[in-house]
């Protein structure tokens, strides 16, 4: 059975950690490096009790050299970081999965103005392909540079495409109330982050305009049936008092009446390995996607008025992030799909 | 100063001891009875600790004639309790303010539909007075039965109704996007409530339809500006891991452009004690209005796209429920309406 | 490699689905049965949403003869109820594995006393091994009947084993402040385990009394050096507002000065899967065992005044019950020890 | 009536805050000042939007001759920082009441130890007033500079007090095992305060010395009876993940059988307006005292054994700091010691 050596750099964030929680346990991949430049030196598992007796390793200085040895590299850093490295690794043949925005939206301009600066590696952005599987797989598989998609993103798009594949929604009225857990916001010493000001409390942010709206809009926008306008969303992000976990709450008006929603939903996603369609009427609950690389999804049409509700969650460290990198390396190497993703979530 | 004497029926639950916290700081009110056929005999402050000091009380068998002595009776009961015990307490003279859904809904027939049960003294219903302060004040003063708003609706409501009333959105396309903490579902020994299945997730529920649907499209109705056709509102709420809190974000569609939306909802709202429009650009949060009356709200156009987001939060024991009932009763007996209500959030 | 059959008794509660979720993954188990006769006929996940995809199976009525097919059968019954099937599947030779209190205390009379009803079968008490691995290991490999111990004693034992064994501590003043996750109070609709009563506050219990301290101190005494009094224990439980996680908080007077407490701990458990000693000076949470069949242990000498304070996490639902129930499973048959344990605790 | 104006001296923290929510409705205090170099020229109520519409006032620098104005001024500043402004103020006649540690020990070489800086005006301790109104009601009523206690120190010495009056427990063997809301470690933006990492866990931390400890323990030998031994105390410190609260659960050996401890606790309190022991067998819990200035205390015998285990509950910011400062004000300045401070606990 094929090894392969994985590197990551920035791995003292959430998204590091989670990466490392599914890594140990792949049976195809083995952790090699990790850098930090702010704990270089220190062991991993100092700063991740967690990881006690699955990981030998130390946070090391990011090194070219280093990470081109590995067949995949990870990027888990901060916006804006993984372009200063990037054209080097690529020109050495290295595969990357990028968990950053540095690379999902195709137009450098949006991007500029979204993340306020200007791009590293511009050359870059057309040959990266934007990793959700469920909508790229073939293209992921011989990709040498992957987009992770964003966590708000992924539980947004996988709750409209089917609506949007087939034409049935008017894509220029769509609405998406999502809530994520205080992890999506970084291992950051923030004030805003803090026990004492989220806990026991909730709260809309970014309502006039959050960074992952044009990435799912543009998302949206590649699927869309043809002859149908351009995505129009209003996308409202919250924060909730939980640690991880993303719900989105999707509204869409039906251009017309709709034999059977759920036969819908339950027939775009029946060969998908990492979306779940509930039985009609029941509801997702975050907790059910809880460190698993799930999506669950669920879709009414209350009081059968012509406005639909999809409801979507995911984890966000997983399906949001490390878990979809996962899946799209196992994509990538030819391994199954599944490896190392098999979990189940813990509950309660 | 004059003091009036105050009858509680159903005194266990969240919304009764929400009401004893209220009342035994009110400088005009004084706790006469509280009744719970289940812990009668039982001190009041062997339930609920927090009441030690300040209340000499047992809870006894309800008692019409006892009842009747008050100046003013609260039900706190679940719905259909009330009324029972309604047309006597009327007849004999008593004010009374109902928390439960009782007598909030016009349409006996709507009602029925939605609690399930027939209702078990429709003739009381049109002389019930909706007890939304901000809209019907006037009506309240007089009133012999204030039927108090549910916990959603007041959310709902006061969001809308700016815009509403000005006739600036289209009422056939509303979304209240809406997520209470566990506390609305009441001191009652189910699972779905327990510690274990709540905290640290969350959910939607009753997406194809929620008891306060039709209430809150009453209300609405009751304020939409000439000409407009009756509201359509699609209303999901969802269940937050906190105690207290109703957030509840709305969407509408705007009819055209709108100068100033701002002040629009600072000039509806100038007088009113217990609403409070955050400054532009503010995101309002639960635990700001964790134990007070407040409703505080703010107004979005993400994008200028002609989509209106409004973001409104309160205590949905206390504005949501007991606080408001407070709120009536000082109305009602010429109080100061924030007589006993006067009190800051705490935060952190 | 070998498969066994596997049957689960009372598969509804929380050890229940814990138990579900370790052995759906176990390479060498099958889950043939679970019985529920309140759920009979459902399918588990549709109770257990998180177990959709992984089993395939529905509650069904308990029944002997489709038990006693079985390589093993674990109870997750409340205490008193396995007693009753108990003698019939041990004369048909099945090895039984009993999460509850029912076979844990040789005693029946302190038995008797402190669950409050009479035993259902005491003649099988005397065979039963308890199932601490870390001490019992070689009993537990022959044994047909293993009683699993309780969450409050697995932290509170494996925290003061080692010391009671070198007898480098006085037994008859020995401290245990413990804390639990809101998970150990089980899946059942009581006010006092409502988020609403539980959530943001903490408070002890039976602080004059509870049902783990003679169970804790059999444990202890089994293991006391050649000499020693028998052991006191003072021990107080409290709740937390969290799922899952036990923290034991341990207090012990020294004997006389001793060289290294640190390579004491280290030493005891240099070969225990299970049990992890932590760099001196770091403090364990119950974050790094959610969901593992970790115990990780500190242990400290405040000021070198002869007080030595030990701190043990497990989480409650694994290592403090279905967890430890698979482990004793693996010892039983043979397995690899670890086998279908060897997870990375979630976190964040 | 007499109406004092008030000085805060940074005010941006979470006792900063307390102290305005606690102010704002005193019938005889009036902030004039609040201080912050950070927050200069903001107004209180956009970084605490609970105080919309209870305090017009803004964040100035701290200035001496405004501050002096002042009839009292509270410091509610890191430790360290009042130490620079103290002689000035003191010798302008000014009273001040100091939140931080900086005049809470006697002995300036053990504050200089634990605090890890040298002492920055040592000739002012002496004068300095503990204060615990339940200990040192007379002095503080006279007093110039009074150093409010810590919340640790604040809920244990409430706990032991009752006990070593009267000489009824072994001083040298005490144990405070406390756990506090992470409110307690105050409003920074530290990763290890952050929700996604006190969240759903729990921890003791500092178990080989916090600071608390050699203020706990004058505080103790300041009431021990005569002929005692000094107090040893072992003390370990735990972080709930709460907002607010303090638990401190407490054990000491008693010298000899006592009638009924129940009875000591209720006559040593019989008159304390803020420490309300609870019936025989009632445990408290710290929701019973959010936001309130209320100690709740049990005491228990388990087993007859000869240990007492007494349960002690404030909430850290108000009888644990600001509560306690407002209460200290009252005393100082002949006002009603419970003015401003009659509330009732948020519950739930």
């Amino acid at each position: 059975m094929k090894v392969i050596q994985v590197g990551i750099v920035g791995g003292t964030g959430y998204t590091g950690v989670e990466l490392l929680r599914l890594l140990v346990n792949h049976p195809q991949a083995q952790v090699k490096i990790i850098t930090s430049r702010a704990e270089n030196g220190v062991r991993v598992d100092q700063l991740y009790p967690s990881l006690r007796g699955f990981l030998d390793l130390q946070f090391s200085e990011p090194d070219v050299d280093a990470l081109a040895s590995c067949d995949v590299v990870f990027f888990a850093t901060p916006h804006g970081v993984a372009q200063a490295m990037m054209p080097e690794l690529i020109s050495r043949g290295v595969r990357v999965i990028d968990l950053s925005a540095d690379f999902r939206i195709r137009d450098q301009q949006v991007w500029e103005q979204w993340y306020g600066q200007q791009h590293g590696c511009p050359e870059l952005v057309s040959s990266a392909v934007y990793g959700l599987p469920e909508v790229n797989r073939a293209q992921i598989k011989d990709a040498q540079l992957v987009a992770c998609p964003g966590c708000y993103p992924t539980a947004t798009q996988l709750g409209f495409i089917p609506l949007l594949e087939s034409g049935l929604v008017d894509p220029t009225n769509l609405i998406a109330n999502a809530a994520s857990g205080a992890s999506g916001a970084g291992r950051q010493g923030k004030i805003d982050n803090l026990m004492s000001e989220v806990s026991d409390s909730f709260k809309a942010y970014a309502a006039d305009g959050h960074r992952h709206l044009p990435e799912i809009e543009q998302g949206l926008n590649d699927v869309l049936a043809a002859d149908d306008e351009p995505v129009q969303l209003t996308f409202v992000p919250h924060l909730l008092p939980i640690i991880r976990g993303i719900h989105a709450t999707l509204y869409a008006d039906l251009k017309g009446s709709v034999a059977d929603l759920q036969q819908v939903f339950e027939a775009r996603y029946a060969d998908e390995p990492f979306v779940d369609v509930l039985p009609a009427g029941v509801h997702p609950q975050t907790r059910t996607v809880k460190s698993v690389n799930t999506c669950r999804i669920s879709v009414f049409q209350p009081q059968q008025r012509g406005k639909v509700v999809v409801l979507s969650v995911i984890d966000n460290l997983t399906k949001g992030a490390s878990g979809q990198a996962v899946q799209n390396m196992n994509i990538m190497f030819g391994f199954e799909e599944t490896a190392g993703l098999n979990q189940v979530a813990i509950l309660p």
